[in-house]
């Protein structure tokens, strides 16, 4: 069964999985191994995802390990229909389009469950989080491939109540540190630029939350021009930031300020009503943290006497004083939920669906020793990613000599 | 009379249009101003622009100072269907749609002038050539958007035959340092992220091109974490790249290593077949220099065994040994001409654009005197929209003592 | 007792104390603290630490804390005569004295031990190492500054001979991102600049080992204008270097374009022979790790068929074929050892010796339960010198609301 | 006749001159040149500039064409002993040492002109203003190596008094570009770093003037890590600051944020008593301007309670309500007037001087056709400087083909 919105637009979906599968060289060197190893083979994996042309690179390379997929979008607004009609005509079973309410965006999660899976890969905990709620049975272990789904995660094994092994692939250097701090810097200021068609240069931008999506966005938006300000509640991130050259602030003060606010805590109303009273007429409000909780919606539309829909992406709210804020993507990811965001670059979902990949088929083939607890990605896998990537780039990796190796165990010197 | 494609996107038109006077406070306040001056009542103004949302700010600007319009667009590929039939709808003469054909470009062209115009506004020098040409008279002068157009027209006048004064719009540095520098950086790197989906950091970007557009693409290039190649044929010009952190090399060196190219030299065949045949599989070709000349097309397809058209706004060159090479935007301005380009920035074009309107008033003011030359724009116009700007942008300019004029205009000290 | 050479310089060293005093605000609020409380009362405090201005700080605070202070310096060239002749004479015994020799350095080491010291400040593990050797007994435990000291501390753990638990200061958040990364860049940057009067802007600069060190100091010097290379074994670091807009490759590639070395591997001979043979004429050899053994300065002086001594700092080899290498004091710590080299910015060892002197009052308070071991620095004294370091800067730490405590610690959003 | 102070450092004056010589390869090679066609053959060449290392390369190479030179310091703290007593030891007039009086600098400059020299090299126009104010007579003419003193010929030229003609070496792109900003730049910030031995990132520094000068340390500066605030007079510079991504505004606001004042101007009394009373307490008063001007030294003085020497090269100034504020070298050039500031790398002083050493050439070749005004430098000096130091770097120009020369001087295309 499927349930998708576009089926007539497959060959375009298949032309953009055929330009990310060029791009993703260490992947299709793993889906290699996969297809002549089927670790996977006859096994049922359920996703959670943005269906999209790199996604759909990973849904292939699962198939070719042996597995049976079925996949429902991770977000209500990150659905390309073109790819989704592509994956469905391939024979994967597609719950997804962009454009879900609340509700089918729940109902597709539930059919992927309803397929009974043995592994699921996640993207922010939802899946997990329902088939507990569900009570499913039958699951081997899960891949969670983002900060808050791995928060929850943990949340979920300090309250007693996982009841499979969770592999944290977010948490592994190879994924943390690329995909988060360079794939979301790059596809937020793609999307912004690509909704806005505003300038940064010269532009005062609130950055709230100073962990690796913060910091790889507030780089890249000095990088272009802006004054950057961070608000963030951790002292050793505040004061990293500062001394990254960042104005460290509150957002009380911030607010007074920005031009462009972007908030990627993992937290929840950040932006809120004290803050929208005192913003400057025309500020930018951007979320590219998971959920679209981070600005406090509700607020903003009680307080506005007006509300309407601006360009492609773009909400115009007009305060009683006459200030109009716009918020993007209706407070959703930046980078996915846009009609042209393109979501992170092919070849940083290269790295993070390699592991994706790796991971899964370790927890096959270690399911039996494995306990309902939150795993990290094995060191070797992190490494086997990261050296294939390596080379991909053309760049060379300096070998220890064997002297170096007896200097660096030795305490004496 | 008018010539469109999509009519019935007027009103998507209009909402982009008034997105983009929102952001343009400067040339809404000079449009206050002329509206209530009409210094070109009854005057018929051809344009050969970009017709897209920025531009129907300066469209409506120019009527409201007394002006009636007629425009064709300055790029077979530019014109965004929606602010075409906007600009219709209102009564403008427009010539443009996306996707013209060569012959349906100059034939719109031709149609401008056949309003026979008294001024005219050209982004790159076809509407002012055809104008001689064609022999056309009653033309008092023009302004010139860009170095392209701009050194076109002081060969004409070098060779006596220029016609009628033209203002070097380009020239100004409030123009060349923002619209040049700034505003190419910005539109570039958006278009290339949105037609590939690929990412910056990590690869190695050859910028063809040093002056104020290739300063630009390059700083902006490197700030997102690639490494940033300059081809210049002049030395300081080079060395100025070189102290500023680039590797300065030839093409047939930088052909061997690039990832992505990118020509704004404003000369032709400026990436040519030597260099072609050695490049890596899987290269880009970009251009965001004035004409589709600067990357050699023809020789690329008579060296390719495969030419096909890849995803939205990419062509794949398959050269006889397998490499793959990617053009963009068929080697037309990447920054205009894809799908989904969005042009530069408001903002930048708020500066640009009030000092075309500016500059159009003064040469209907100072016709008398004025010969058939290119003069630069008036400082105190310049300073003015630059001092316009700096306000928008809520910083202060400091004020000089007394004590420090005098100070400045002594040798004793 | 005491051993220094210019205790003539001590009016000197008190002005240069009292500089970097003003400008380390957190470690005068701890002292203030500590001077109350006298955590140190009639205990003996062994220090080998780089004898300047800043230490003298540290000195002072421990005094004033309760301890009886003992210094060598941990480097034979970076002692402040002028400091040390101002400890002395403020009744500190004294063991240092710029240019000891290797025999004197390690007769000074022996002499703090002598002492019988209760508690241990060690910089690079030299002190802590010779205790070891020495079989000196009665100390409660040690806290330990650099990378290189914690990686022998270690190793001495897993080889089970440490004799008492050492805190390592060096691998707290506040300590690493701060003093090695920041503080070392600085430095560095400061040291080479005035050793050579050298440019940066425009040189290839090759940096060997991509750490916390080796991130700092690269990006330094690609913001200075220098294109930048990285040498590093580990392929996660490798890969983070070529994202972050760095040339990764091997050394023997490296060797051949580079204009400075500089090394902060904590490793041995990572450039050698193999690599002197095939640089360019007039390259600089700087180190800024721990010890003066990552450039094979033996192998260099056998190769070279000149040695002689040039400019202040700075060491001629000359080829057998005229080639010129230049080794930047001898090849140790250059941002120490030089004559003017200042060492970190007074306000990074603000930080530094904040977290040494609160630790050191741990390791008194918790002598009792704590077992020869490496402890990290408890999270506390680590959130609340970056709290203090934070606020003096003037920057604003934002609160969590009671609400995203609650949702932060949920599963269920 | 010469005098200096401290003759018996020649061998170290020696020494650091040759390492200068290394790293000057264009004006080695024009020296050759020279010495071979002696072009100043018995002319008499006085010079007003920093008496040190490169300085006296310059002054080998005039010698070598054939001049017999006098030099004085063009700064009462510039000079650096040792390298006066070599060029004194090799038999040139030197009138100059470090830590002159007002008196003895006028003094110095007067003896120059009593050797009645032919040709003139000054930096900052103080020696061609005497030799206006003294009327010397037989000076064929200068260059001239500052904005100040080439401002000061313009201002003479202007009021019709200049008595002979001056090259404006200073205003030629190979110099502005490099000199002013790459130069000030790097030695401004090792001068900071070596005398405050304070930290960058995290500061607050307002830099005021945004010309070639203010751009170089507002840039090195930010990329440092700190946040940089610009005070601009021109709208022009302010909307390029602004958009370069500092903050802009005026330094009544800036004088309350700012941790560091860097003033560049050329202008005088840039900081006044206005901006001291509401300064935080410790803030760095910094100078990089030509004259001692900028700074308004005596309201300070008034102002202040107290008035001591700090450290080397620091004076602090304590305000009535307690706050000291401290100022470097005595408010002069800070890269030049500290005891071990470095002035500007030795690449950079070798395009620079190789400028002044072939424009002074062409002030004799070219004597009777040149009339008492201020001339560019002629553009193929300039372009063969940029080109020799652009091929010592290892760079490649690329060369236009013959179609591209003839396309870029169509108006057809």
């Amino acid at each position: 069964m499927t349930r998708i919105k576009h089926p007539e637009l497959a060959a375009l979906g298949r032309s953009r999985i055929e330009w990310a599968t060029q791009h993703m060289p260490v992947l299709a060197r793993i889906a290699k191994e996969l297809e002549e190893r089927k670790p996977l083979k006859g096994l049922r994996v359920g996703l959670a995802l943005h269906v999209e042309a790199k996604t759909a690179v990973l849904v292939r390379t699962l198939s070719r390990a042996g597995a049976k997929i079925t996949i429902a979008g991770c977000n209500p607004l990150s659905t390309k229909d073109e790819c989704a009609a592509a994956l469905a005509e391939e024979g994967h079973e597609v719950f997804a389009w962009r454009g879900e309410t609340e509700e089918e965006y729940w109902e597709n999660l539930r059919s992927v469950l309803e397929t009974r899976p043995q592994l699921i890969i996640d993207d922010g905990g939802d899946l997990t989080s329902l088939a507990h709620r569900m009570g499913v049975s039958g699951i081997f272990g899960a891949c969670e491939e983002t900060t808050t789904g791995v928060n929850r995660a943990k949340q979920m094994e300090r309250e007693g109540i996982l009841r499979f092994p969770i592999i944290a692939v977010n948490d592994t250097p190879s994924k943390r540190l690329f995909d988060n701090r360079f794939g979301t810097a790059e596809s937020t200021l793609q999307a912004v630029l690509t909704i806005t068609n505003l300038q940064l240069s010269g532009k005062r931008v609130v950055v709230a939350g100073y962990g690796h999506v913060g910091r790889g966005i507030a780089s890249r938006m000095k990088a272009m021009g802006a004054v950057v300000y961070v608000v963030e509640v951790d002292p050793i991130r505040a004061l990293e930031a500062a001394m990254d050259g960042f104005i460290v602030t509150d957002m009380q003060e911030a607010s007074r300020v920005g031009d462009i606010f972007i908030t990627c805590t993992g937290s929840v109303n950040v932006i809120r009503k004290e803050h929208f009273s005192q913003m400057k007429d025309g500020v930018l409000l951007v979320n590219a943290g998971h959920f679209d909780v981070e600005i406090d919606l509700r607020s903003l539309r009680d307080m506005a006497k007006e509300h309407r829909k601006g360009i492609q992406d773009v909400e115009e709210f007009v305060l009683p004083d006459g200030r109009r804020l716009y918020v993007l993507c209706q407070g959703r990811l930046v980078n996915l939920a846009g009609e042209h965001s393109m979501g992170h670059p092919c070849e940083i979902m290269d790295m993070s669906f390699s592991l994706q990949a790796l991971s899964l088929c370790y927890l096959v083939e270690h399911r039996d020793e494995m306990k309902p607890k939150v795993y990290p990605v094995p060191e070797e896998i992190d490494k086997k990613v990261a050296t294939l990537k390596l080379l991909s780039l053309g760049a060379k990796l300096e070998a220890q000599t064997e002297e170096q190796i007896r200097y660096r165990s030795s305490w004496l010197l």
